[in-house]
């Protein structure tokens, strides 16, 4: 394909982690070439400046959204915060197809919207018909649409270990115990994501109230045919900067298990599901990937399963499967400007 | 109390983390001095030349177990790791008081001890009949033994977060996540608590077989009365040093629950339970002190709670609750050579 | 000493890192009761609060330094950052003696404070008469002071490792490579200090400007009778939270040099000088202690020498000397409430 | 170029951090096929299994070295501990280029390195003709070669710092500060390298005596046309997995050195030397790349001038060095596997 041909890309909020991630991985897109990078208060600034790491390879201008030629730009990547990226989605020209990282268009309920996010949807015809970009379960949905939700870092991984596996488990029995990277709380300034304080122990937070908990309900409920699934979900605030580990715990038959998930991903270019008897997946080992490596375990509780997911939340849990989701909003290859990306270890 | 009256201790293993632990923290205790430290491939160094940090505080030369003068040692404090262990404790002469902090002696029954563990225990009678060192909960029965076994690491959490409870929620529901710092591993060499390969990062270990499990079903059986509640307990291994946290998801009532621990621990000295709305426990608020927080949190599954306890894996999980009992051993108050101990924030 | 005669303190400043551990190290001073924690935005509030770690041993109401009643207090300590200081101190009835741990009072020279600190200082005779407290060298100094200036982390540091030897080596060669823990900045909002930020990397900063430089060179000249000693200092940004080590490369003879720091510090009960030929000093062997250790190595380039130094700056380089400083003021021993602080390794 | 064509690669010492990150990095590379890796201990696993983050994109056997068939081998990288590396080798058939990443073959002088590492040289003519592959500087010397050498972590970023301006500067005035995170000590056990002792503190090594001096000295003299020029070298172990930063403190004219610098590496692709006033190289910046990154700062020292650079040790320092290495050994696009290399921030 020529360079003419290429998709013009505009990331809006690009000063935030998954912007500046956005902005990194499609430099490795053959098919797209990110024109825009919005901001609001540091707009007038290089990207670069503001993270250096991106100086020679994917820098941009950061510009105010109201200053972007939209008639330039195929689509657009919304890496802004929830609330914030529906005022701007909402304003942008039909033409604009639309890939949205944050989480105003996940939830099909705009009533659960308001509850959950604490302010009413702008537009909830919208929302209930916008498809919830799962890749490994929408797929084939996702062609020619033109605005896709990413999900969250969390039901990502929940739902890639759940999913395949809501039908042969006890769908009432689920506990989700997730444990999450510091990156995952964005770059927005708080005592609690200083390095002094999130370094060197962990605590839980927003238990029982986590905002990805419907989401990821929403999911299991419309896979099962139900209503009426709840799940436990316990997040947790690792002193880590990347990386997310969700431990599933269900009430299940351990090698049910273990082929509904191995049959689900057998093609899965970006799923892995570990055989049985493997060292338990480490987040290590997908670091700076769009991979999601899963493995699952007998309890010694007679009758319980242990499922276990990793991924990297800024990749596969944010950036890379937006990448991802517009592969196959073009129909292209899901793997483009992704299979090329290496785990960083040590 | 004048100095000749003092309590002579020998640290059994003093060149493992837990030895050097209980070697710093009987410094600072007024009743207790520790006149020898036991190594074995370090023999003949002091102890401050492996551990610097001891260094003018609580210094000793390190001497092989058989070099040491029994006639003159009042208790022993069992640092070894499992199976070491008993092979010297089982030779002390018998005036030898013994806080063993391996798991030798933990398990009454010495079959599952063997399966445990890999051997065959030396004195099964003896182990049927020694002393579960958890003060909180023996600490009347313990005033006068010889011999105490300090729980493990994460029994010891485990515990305090569910034994109050085992009669007032479903106890065949009990599921523990638990999450620990690397010291937990101890100071022995395997790659994957190399730095590179223990920080930034985290994964499950042990799923379904770790050895911590039929330890605390022991516990909660005996305490319930029963034989047969089984627990799930999945570890994860936390880029951190110190600190432990348990997340226990159980079916039961939020307020009974609630009520159950703070009766509980209402005069204890070292173990908090928040009220009801606390933010989450968090192991740096317990940093390099015997304190264990506890608290109670509604799921928003209905009839789900989530019960999180942290505490310091080296402290309260090891030397600091080795002192604690062999403060109630010996009719001393419990908090001698503890209070004092303040959590390193940040 | 009875509890009635125990001196009352104000910390100003409490919700600080400075402030809260000043807060934390006088819960276990003898001779001084914490009476008054003073914040600002966060005054209403009790101070386990905002620092859970303090809960049950250090807690007090955060309130307005107006609403105060001074009349009570005997000693305030200043935890509140430079320029802010002074504003406060100022306003202080005469009778309250004042240790203040910021910048205000450490310059002699009002210009040389207002080039560095980029404002006028609002009583440039009292600041050239402040006692600047670094206790090895004023020890004797302080008895009887009322306000007395606590050093910088870094020149605490330094010039406990290069004051003794100015007069040996070439003083215009001393050149400081320092590396300070994040809690080092502050618990001010930036993102450079944010986890995700901090981890994982390191790099200069302030590299020619850093102000902390000024401060160590009015030492060094009194020191020497000189007006024109420059020193390089330069420092990095460390991953780790607490700890602070110097690395100075001066010219001079090795012999002389150890000479010189062995003999200050014989008697001082901080301050170690390791022997010649031992492992580098490590900030983890003082950290939570007021301890400094200092080591010294040849170079491999003949004439020159390395002289290293560890603190933890949170506590000697901060608010641990803060109260050795006010003992000295109030001619008690210099140890109180801090000769037993043992080091948390690991 | 058809697949055929390709170079075919053997991996000596695969097992190591240097080893495991070279097969990554040739999984990306378009005219290398790494076909054997090699191992002793571990030889009869699949290099997936010790790590997992190789798995699916860059796995191999590991065999033992004499079981490789050479015949089939085009170029070998030399992954082994100096001593190690050239027993091997020197046995290598004559038709295999080798890049080797010991210090084996990086001293002209063969008392040097006996000196140095310990053990006579088994081959000194050679280690004397072998070119020494800094490529920024030896790029046109490379082509052809059949071993190269290339330089330790240290000396890259301190050499690529220094080389361009030892003529500008007092050149018997060099002190490198250097700063390495914690990968850059391999993967071999000690105690110092496990988390819990390498985590949250820092100190100095080898000062005086670290083995990368003697290497700094020879290229600085072979540049300088001098035999004496001697360099202050001190290493501090960091409490991160990757990265590496010098601080070097010299005598010279900022301007001068500024041009200096920026005149060499106009048209190098790895090399970054940043305008004067930026903020100080971050080796965040450039984890997980080839880069190099260089700025200069004036001191407040007049006449003192600091130069920081920072790399990633495992790529520039090692493996990527490496594979640039033979990129000009072939006469090949000295970027070739390495231009698509971005750094992985936050």
């Amino acid at each position: 394909m020529s360079v003419e041909t290429k998709l013009k890309a505009a990331v809006l909020g690009a000063s935030g982690y998954t912007g500046a991630e956005t902005v990194r991985l499609l430099a490795g897109h053959p098919r797209v070439d990110a024109i825009a990078a919005t901001g609001h208060s540091l707009a007038g600034k290089q990207l670069s400046e503001i993270f250096p790491h991106l100086a020679g390879t994917a820098d941009l201008p950061v510009v105010k959204a109201e200053d972007v030629d939209w008639s330039d730009v195929d689509v657009a990547f919304g890496c802004l915060p929830h609330g914030t990226s529906q005022d701007l989605i909402e304003t942008l020209p039909d033409h604009v197809r639309v890939v949205d990282l944050s989480a105003d268009y996940r939830l099909r309920d705009a009533d659960l919207y308001a509850e959950t996010y604490g302010r009413a949807h702008l537009n909830p015809a919208r929302t209930a018909a916008v498809k919830y970009g799962l890749p490994e379960w929408r797929g084939a949905a996702l062609s020619g649409e033109t605005l896709v939700a990413c999900p969250g870092c969390y039901p990502t991984a929940s739902l890639l270990a759940l999913l395949p596996i809501i039908e042969v488990i006890d769908a009432d029995s689920v506990i989700i115990d997730a444990k999450s990277g510091v990156s995952g709380a964005g770059r927005g300034l708080k005592e609690g994501n200083l390095f002094s304080e999130a370094a060197e122990g962990l605590h839980a937070y927003g238990v029982g109230t986590h905002r990805h908990a419907p989401e990821i309900e929403q999911e299991l409920n419309l896979q099962a045919g139900r209503t009426d699934i709840g799940v436990t979900f316990t997040p947790h605030l690792i002193p880590m900067t990347r990386g997310e580990l969700v431990t599933c715990h269900v009430r299940g038959d351990l090698d049910q298990i273990q082929s509904a998930l191995a049959a689900k991903y057998a093609n899965a270019p970006f799923v892995s599901v570990l055989p049985l008897g493997s060292p338990a997946p480490d987040t290590r080992h997908v670091r700076g990937t769009n991979n999601c490596r899963i493995a699952v375990y007998p309890d010694r509780v007679k009758g319980r399963v242990v499922v276990i997911a990793v991924i990297d939340n800024l990749v596969k849990g944010s950036s890379g499967q937006a990448i991802q989701n517009l592969n196959l909003m073009m129909d292209w290859d899901e793997t483009l400007g992704l299979a090329g990306l290496q785990a960083l270890f040590p």
